[in-house]
């Protein structure tokens, strides 16, 4: 099969399932503004499990070292990401895998590089219980929880129960992440009708993309996060991490080996390293890699600069909110065990 | 000498210092709210500064690792502490010393538990370089900030100079700690005039904690940290921490050894584990050891739990302030190096 005659293939592929997920109206020829949209301010709300959430992904009480919160490997100061390779976790471990950002999160079509976790309520509750991350319990999660008078209160307004359960705990922080989104970026502005908001270059990057195939996979609110992918299609990556598989270790098929969630560029110039490794560092060379590897084609250094200007408008307002303030343990809260 | 005789000793060394300091009046028999006074707003503040020192303070890349900052160990949504006995630092080394909380920490006569900077400004040096804990150099940390456009603009604005020097990145963390003040307890409340703020169980507390002698180290607005005095004068202080020896590491003598800049009590229900060497984690038990150890004296339950109460009563209105954004690093900016 040719590359072009793949990328033909993909992109029927993608018009199809846009068009299933009803996300955007089916592209016309004459243009590709329609395979995005421009992120959404959050709907349907419940601003007590915002708080409640919010506090939860800031507390490394979570944590059995009691060092390690959400906010540590997907921090709110740093586009949702903790921008290294590959995370650090529970007696500093090396995590397998890139801190995906957790900003528009809520668009993907699966959570984890994999899609191993259907939604943000699923994915908040494997680090904690991930012997290489948290290391902590649900368990004993909750038990933290339950000793401090603020949050079992807390819980209780909202839930309407006595006891905190680890559903709750999840459900809360999943509540807070799908305020995690990122608005009004130049390339919305853009999307929106202003098309000064983009400059000639950006403008030039912004064909490029769609011409040369990248919005094949990059598509949709979140350009990327709705649908699963090979890495390296048309010649194979050389992985930083060979003993991470992607898609296949969730479906058990062949097929799916190397296939990971594409990557949302969303605020994508906050979000490095890039690709599940993190192995690379520059804009500039992820557009080269994936040329190369995903479309079999080879930017020119003029091409290349378009497209990272263009990837730039997509940062996005990131979201400004209060430090929470953690209510104190008390003499019953299990300890943390940092050193044990 | 009799316990008696000595605490007669240590509070009239309290009164002449206290007179030296120009802190607080000399007290009157009959009324020891004198030796105590309402935390402060700040003032005189370079709001500038506290913009970048904020940044500066939730940065990670001032550590090798790119995964410590200073909000890991002090925690402004826990008490400016990390609720850890002891911290962690560059690839999860124990730190020997539990860390002080950084609130109202510009009302202390010295910093760290010896005393071995003078200020913030010097103290906030400490850390970045220390190999125990970001592991970093001030080199290196100028180097990573200057590479960011973002930064490198912000400080020209504020200190009118192309080239950042470590010694405006410790200005500007020091500015932001000046404003971390935690005005308005119930304590303070109290001491403007609103004598009905505390309980009848907290005043009885207070009574005996003027009456006892803990007045006569934990005074001044911030009840503590204006003197270094013995852990143990009475009865030695078994440490789990024995080979740190304070304040002698600084000045050589050996008559301060075991001796530390005396803990604030301020927010001290927020800064568990308490001590140097945070070996005690409630409050009951921490009132226990100091009036066995430093006053000779065993509370009753009863006393005790008075105690604990006005403790408790020093919880003042926490910093709240929006979580600061951080400028995306460069292709020029030094990477992380958390493995290596």
């Amino acid at each position: 099969m040719t590359t072009r005659s793949m990328r033909r293939i993909r992109m029927a592929a993608v018009v199809a399932a846009l068009a299933a997920g009803g996300a955007v109206a089916v592209a016309q020829s004459d243009s590709f503004d329609r395979l995005y949209a421009p992120i959404q301010p959050p709907k349907q709300i419940d601003l007590g499990k915002v708080e409640l959430g919010k506090k939860l992904y800031f507390d490394p009480r979570l944590s059995k070292s009691g060092f390690i919160s959400c906010n540590s490997c997907h921090n709110l100061s740093m586009g949702g990401t903790d921008n290294i390779s590959t995370s650090i976790g529970d007696r500093w471990q090396k995590g397998p895998i890139n801190a995906p950002t957790v900003l528009n999160s809520s668009l993907n079509l699966a959570q984890f590089w994999d899609g191993r976790a259907a939604d943000l309520k699923e994915q908040a509750g494997g680090p904690i219980a991930n012997p290489g991350e948290m290391a902590f319990t649900h368990t004993l999660a909750v038990d933290v929880l339950q000793s401090i008078p603020a949050y079992a209160r807390e819980f209780k307004l909202i839930y309407g129960k006595d006891k905190i359960d680890i559903d709750m705990v999840t459900d809360a922080i999943a509540e807070f992440e799908k305020t995690l989104v990122t608005p009004n970026s130049r390339f919305d502005q853009y999307l929106l009708g202003n098309k000064q908001a983009l400059t000639k270059d950006e403008l030039a990057g912004y064909k490029l993309f769609n011409e040369s195939g990248c919005v094949a996979c990059h598509n949709g609110p979140n350009l990327g996060g709705n649908s699963f992918q090979k890495m390296g299609v048309v010649a194979p990556y050389k992985s930083a991490s060979p003993g991470v598989e992607g898609r296949s270790a969730v479906t058990g098929k062949e097929i799916d080996r190397f296939t990971f969630k594409v990557p949302a560029l969303r605020n994508v110039e906050l979000t490095y390293p890039y690709f599940h490794d993190g192995a690379v560092w520059s804009l500039s060379e992820a557009v080269d890699v994936m040329g190369r590897l995903q479309l079999g084609k080879k930017f020119t250094p003029e091409e290349n600069a378009q497209l990272v200007a263009f990837l730039k408008t997509l940062t996005g307002e990131q979201p400004v909110f209060q430090l929470p303030i953690l209510p104190p343990s008390t003499e019953k809260t299990p300890r943390p065990r940092p050193f044990d």
